[in-house]
């Protein structure tokens, strides 16, 4: 009997089905805001992953099983995240696209993390980017959490928030207590980025070994722990702006703010929150987290934001800013299912189940069936000869809306019984008019 | 600047597009038979790879980049087919699903194939396979290739053969030439196969090779190379069953044909080719090729078949027949576009364009934006103050219908233009008919 293999999930069909329903919202989404599709290879070369951002130690490479004479592929190594793919993408063939360029991309990504509860090996991101040409308007930077924002308000998966943040403000702040090197300011962003999960008092201790005094850190420490409505934040900021930096940043995070309520974003779906800085090298700007107000355990479902030189790092030979955000789909499933905030539906695509009395009738099961596909019908013709009750229950344990009996009794006569799942109705109808009641009887049902 | 990564190819947007289509085709017809999406880990324990059928010079193992204390992760390997990780995923949770187990699965695999014209080391299959509990009816072999013939039709790639065959007859009537061993059957099975291209000269030389005597190869020959009417075939089969598997296996053929023809499959779609083989040792009994008649270059575009041992050999502890199809679409997409059977549309899936007068205006545009979007429409807004000359080239380039152009004349007087980019027709309307006007004028497009 083969044994999961830690870190890879795969989804029974009916959490299957859930899950491409959740899909198709957020394609629908990110198409509704004209994003065109694109597809990546599962892997890229090794010097592209690790340009920027990637973690040698995560990285999946390739190898042949067994030696060929040419032992090429091993060049090569699996994505950790879409935006790099889609960087290079971008870069490789941007002669062939127009800009702004409006892409969206939802497939599985790959990092060699320690299996823990809620952390997978591989698991799907569905990201939305939008790349410049020379320039890219932040009102670009407003969008993204906006259609967020509409995805997870049709997913009805509960209360949540999206963090808006601009690393420029933090960096910015940070050279002005006198981190200023990249390797400090690196690390003192790491730290920040975890305050709230490890607390104050190790904060503390973490950013003393960066030879920052008590007084640096208490200003840091309050700076990045205000917690204010939007507009009180923003009025805050403005009586920090200590440097050029920190100034462009507020002003940055202001105008994404102005744009973000004129497309009608809701005041309760977002907020500031100055401390969010998110772990990859290649942010630059503007930065979201997305948590759900229920469980908080769950971390950031959604996180992304501002690049300015990425696609630079990847070869480009002009600016191309970027800016986009991503929702980790695979992570959060498994836990708003269990959490009761997802229900699972039926295990079947199909509403309707053709049984089989016996075998010699099959002919005219088969000819059923194919009158209700020809209807547009999905259905599924049960083909093996068991009992009826077992395929009742067959039907029952699927979720099948309609079942479609016929034995001798009505083959001889012409007719087929229709029995709903729901409430155990049945009819016996002429075969000429089996598909148009099957059609009344799932109307009734849905 | 990044170079393409020979063997992994990608889609620019507008090719992605109608890729999908054809992805979403295939999809609507899986299930309008019933069956079920299931999606598995791109990788496999190595050992299930290897089990059953699988080229260790094409498999792509997986090693950590950079070394960690605990070096797991190196078991395992990248499917080569969508077969073998469907079987194992029956095995491992049959406690959980339905049988007769009726799914579909769309994903890249990955082959480390020698790169060739038309040959990929990552490429989408789109299978169905229907995997029963002991026993699996023979219809279950018919319904596969009937799908398959819905699925061709509606993409309307031109005309397609299906070509059946059973494995029992291959078998059967070589151990009848004398050939009986494992190793010669297989052998001589492979010859077979590639009959077609090799021509009759090299398969006698082939053929001498395994000990066959000139009356066998004679024998051999006329046997498979005989091209019939299918019922032609079924009699001059008849005419042969010279052994107990070739007897089984011409049984079983006929009753394939006879459900196919009771599900209404035409009868010039498909034919019975007693040469195929397919290369794959998993097969046991029904096989399936399909070839484009105006492109024989391309060889089989859908293939797969019968195996009734494959999930033992997995682990499962009793008989779990299966009979299953699988679509290369990845390999068909670019041969039928570059030959002109497929066209490529618009690499924009939103109709409408928002264009920007100045970003001064941006609130209006985002609001008529807002607008669209919330009335369904998919709207893209030009958000980058650039010429509208060079934006209406962008809207034609991308092949939007409806432009929508507000500078500060419209904006004062509380109107904005629509125009339609096939005609050029433009019209003046009141921002409150916005979204009915746009409505009309895509209907008046499509």
């Amino acid at each position: 009997m083969p044994k999961p293999i830690s870190g890879f999930p795969e989804f029974l069909p009916n959490e299957q089905i859930r899950f491409n329903t959740m899909m198709e919202v957020i394609r629908r989404n990110y198409e509704r805001v004209g994003a065109v599709p694109i597809e990546t290879p599962a892997v890229e070369r090794i010097e592209t992953l690790t340009a920027k951002g990637g973690n040698e130690k995560e990285i999946y490479a390739l190898r042949r099983l067994a030696a060929e004479e040419s032992d090429d592929g091993t060049e090569l190594a699996l994505r950790f995240d879409l935006t790099v793919p889609m960087a290079r993408f971008v870069v490789q063939h941007a002669g062939h696209l127009t800009f702004p360029f409006r892409r969206y991309q939802m497939q599985p990504v790959w990092r060699g993390e320690r299996p823990q509860a809620g952390r997978y090996r591989q698991f799907y991101q569905c990201d939305i980017d939008i790349v410049g040409d020379g320039a890219l308007g932040l009102v670009n930077d407003a969008e993204m959490p906006v259609v967020i924002d509409r995805i997870f308000t049709e997913l009805a998966i509960g209360r949540f928030v999206i963090s808006v943040n601009n690393r420029k403000i933090l960096t910015g702040f940070l050279s002005s207590v006198g981190l200023t090197s990249d390797a400090q300011i690196s690390a003192a962003l790491k730290i920040v980025d975890s305050m709230e999960k490890v607390g104050t008092e190790r904060t503390k201790t973490d950013l003393r070994e960066l030879q920052l005094n008590d007084g640096g850190i208490d200003r840091l420490i309050t700076f990045f722990s205000a917690k204010h409505s939007t507009d009180e934040t923003l009025a805050f900021l403005q009586e920090h702006l200590t440097n050029d930096t920190i100034r462009m940043g507020v002003d940055e995070l202001t105008t994404v703010v102005a744009y973000m309520r004129q497309m009608g974003m809701p005041e309760d779906h977002f907020r500031i929150d100055t401390s969010i800085a998110r772990g990859l090298d290649y942010y630059t700007g503007t930065v979201y987290e997305t948590r759900l107000v229920a469980h908080p355990a769950l971390g950031s479902i959604c996180s992304g934001g501002r690049y300015d030189t990425l696609l630079r790092t990847l070869g480009a030979d002009r600016d191309m800013p970027g800016v986009g955000i991503s929702i980790g789909l695979t992570r959060l499933f498994p836990r708003l299912v269990e959490a009761g905030v997802l229900s699972v539906g039926p295990a079947t695509v199909a509403p309707v189940l053709v049984t089989t009395m016996a075998t010699d009738y099959l002919p005219h099961y088969l000819q059923f069936g194919a009158a209700l596909r020809n209807a547009g019908i999905n259905t599924e013709i049960f083909t093996e000869p068991k009992k009826l009750s077992a395929q009742m229950k067959y039907a029952h344990r699927k979720g099948f809306g309609v079942v479609v009996i016929a034995g001798e009794h009505e083959l001889t006569s012409g007719t087929v019984l229709l029995r709903r799942l729901s409430d155990g109705e049945q009819v016996q109808v002429t075969q000429a008019d089996l598909v148009l009641t099957v059609k009344q009887f799932l109307e009734h049902t849905a």
